[in-house]
């Protein structure tokens, strides 16, 4: 006899139930609806790219987090003593795996526009929803498989675009009735700070202690400059950026006063103002601002960059993105400009689970269960079962003929609102009798109308 | 400088572009919300699954044919120089891969079945669509990663599942606007043919050779046979059930006076016929038939099998399915018999395709570009594409002020068919221009009419 297994699943991934599938798809629902209005269009890629397209595009420490699929057939004849005495670990796995799982939507994308460019009209509007995985070691909120949700455009670079994302972002939240923050910065005004503070070379230490302001404090973050090689000149051109609260406007008048000098900090300055003034005539509900110190990690940002918070519920960003002008570069298609943005359904999720906004419409399962008493009355059933289904109605016939009390049960379990019931007698009389599962009230009626009665009530 | 790469992607695997997207959606689409309407519920599994739990579940051809997932950290501290030296490449692969990725959805489910036993309620009515993976040799309509499409309900042995899985075929073909036959059969049959014939213990020699009837005809059926070691005697109590042409009722005669001495044979005959008796009660429109030479390929089919065919198309089975009794025994289970279907996606679509089937609402995208003349006008067009969107009117603004034809062009390749245009003259008198880029008609109407024009033409 077969040894019995103790199912389990690999650690740091998920099995989703029925309950948390209706959250989930009501989330990819909204955003793809947004995305379609807006003109965006859906592609996907493997799951398995090519080592050589994945590695060397997400840092050192990315390549160690890639996961790595084992070569078909006879993996270890490519691989001969002497490898596997000489060779370290990397080193061997890249003589037995060629391929490797998707680690992000982004770097396939820029591989997708290079290898299609001559079926592609430009500018290329697509999203994208599909797992990602990451090697990652797993803890609360951080899974080694996850979807990403990306939209981007890419051949363009219209601040129109940008315009397009915020109101995407505006409406896809609007829809949620979860309440944001819009931040917005520009990656050009980052790079004429450096400037200006006299330490071009060291922006991505600059933004790293700016991005902490928020947690850390003023004085820290002056500490961490300096001790990064920033001088106490340059921190002083920079605080007050660091420091400001006031209007859109003020803020854009103080960072023009401090990177004036400098030829990107201008044009930096004027995107910001020019996608601004689009933002204030576009209709946007949910809350914009400009947040100086925004950075952002990845490092092909150029221009606008974007992050979203939630107003009334403690979490990290839950959507982000920007611009970013050579990413098609690496795969032999240099200067096309593109932007986007990722939104995090997990986190999506665990904004709506934690302020119930989950509409109980979207995740509500079957609406009427019909009774099983015996073989006639169950095709008696049959009939109202079709026109009720015919009428948009999700409905099941319990299957088995247990008693009445288990298929009560599996009813309410399943938190199916209404239950109709015929045996021998009502089957004779053309009636059902109809309860509603959640008042307990019952009503009997020829069975003619119950399709009618079932579909007006809620 | 970066080396730049030639992009591609691994054999077996594909791109998908937003049109064949489009199509793939509304599949998908549409079987969710029929398998809805039935009241099964979504559920997801992880990509990747323990090797323990696909292992030895779909025999040795099968286990070959797993991707394994390299382990992270230092893979190969694991592997001694004695073992590189004395296992094979399959004994090593098990060295430095714990994981797999996901074969079928029908493994999985059973393992989900008995990890989450405590929180179902039986029966349990799931479906599920996810891709798998199979290191086959890539061919013309065999890929290595594919989507499959299953419902399942587990937990009930009552025939009226049977129905409701005919029922669903019967709806997402119909919605389809395809021509199929469903043909079912019996395993309960096949297993009491063989009883019959005198070789109990060859049964699945013998639906082997059964199956091929439609392909290499009789003769050759029956020569495959005897050199399988069945006697002729055998095959010539088989021989009628081959040539079968009748109704229903004759084939259900015919099997029952063949198999009346055994039991096992009586009880599929009973199947069958109740089976048949439910489905003429359930307005059934697709054509449905006994096909007694049906075998199916899985060996943990117990009772009913079904395989769906386009009529009007020629390409293998698109649908097919069956009931199995004990599939959750082997994570220690026993005894919980469920039946199931799984929809073909890639040849649904290839039907779909070749019969020009997909409508145009479904598959279509963006119905008006708005253009952008200028700064102005472009702002002076965006409570226009505000107001569509919030009628549910696909609508992009094109993002660049290039030339007008190379905007109409954008329009054109991607099949949008309004050009809304508006440049300082049209801001000024508050009026647009509409071009039908389908007729070439054009209308200039006032900017409040726009809307309303754009939403009622099609």
């Amino acid at each position: 006899m077969a040894q019995v297994q103790k199912p389990s699943i690999p650690k740091g991934t998920r099995d989703f139930s029925p309950e948390q599938m209706a959250g989930r798809n009501y989330i990819f629902d909204v955003v793809k609806g947004v995305f379609k209005k807006f003109g965006y269009k859906p592609i996907e890629t493997p799951s398995m790219e090519n080592l050589s397209t994945l590695l060397g595009k997400y840092g050192e420490e990315g390549d160690k987090l890639l996961f790595k699929v084992l070569n078909s057939g006879d993996a270890f004849s490519s691989l001969s003593e002497g490898d596997f005495q000489q060779l370290n670990s990397n080193a061997l796995s890249l003589k037995v795996c060629e391929k490797g799982l998707r680690y992000d939507l982004t770097v396939p994308f820029a591989r997708y526009v290079v290898q299609h460019r001559n079926e592609i009209t430009f500018p290329f509007k697509r999203y994208q929803i599909q797992p990602v995985w990451r090697a990652d070691r797993p803890q609360k909120g951080r899974y080694r498989e996850f979807y990403q949700c990306d939209v981007d455009v890419i051949g363009s670079t219209s601040l129109m675009n940008e315009l397009e994302l915020v109101q995407i972002v505006n409406e896809v939240f609007n829809t949620f009735n979860i309440n944001v923050c819009i931040k917005i910065n520009n990656r050009k005004i980052l790079a004429a700070l450096a400037e200006v503070m006299g330490f071009p070379e060291k922006m991505v230490e600059i933004t790293i202690a700016m991005d902490k302001i928020d947690k850390i404090g003023l004085e820290a973050v002056k500490e961490e400059m300096l001790s990064a090689g920033i001088d106490e000149r340059g921190f002083n051109i920079l605080s007050p950026v660091l420091t400001s609260t006031g209007t859109t406007e003020e803020k854009l008048a103080l960072i023009s006063s401090i990177v004036s000098g400098s030829e990107i900090g201008r044009k930096g300055v004027e995107e910001l103002t020019v996608l601004f003034d689009l933002i204030s005539r576009a209709g946007i509900r949910q809350k914009v601002e400009i947040d100086l110190s925004l950075a952002r990690g990845l490092n092909y940002y150029t221009g606008a960059i974007f992050e979203v918070k939630a107003l009334d519920f403690a979490i990290g960003s839950i959507c982000g993105g920007g611009r970013y002008d050579n990413l098609t570069g690496i795969f032999g298609l240099p200067d096309v400009s593109g932007v986007g943005i990722s939104f995090g359904a997990d986190r999506i999720y665990d904004v709506l689970a934690g302020l119930d906004k989950f509409p109980k419409e979207a995740i509500g399962g079957t609406k009427v269960l019909l009774s099983n008493m015996d073989s006639h009355s169950v095709t008696y059933l049959l009939p109202l079962a079709n026109e009720l289904r015919e009428k948009g109605v999700c409905c099941e016939i319990y299957p088995d003929n247990s008693k009445l009390r288990k298929q009560f049960e599996y009813g309410e379990k399943n938190s199916i609102p209404f239950f109709v019931i015929a045996g021998e007698t009502e089957a004779a009389s053309k009636t059902v009798n109809i309860k509603n599962l959640q008042t307990g009230e019952q009503v009997t009626l020829p069975i003619e109308e119950a399709a009618e009665f079932l579909v007006s009530n809620k």
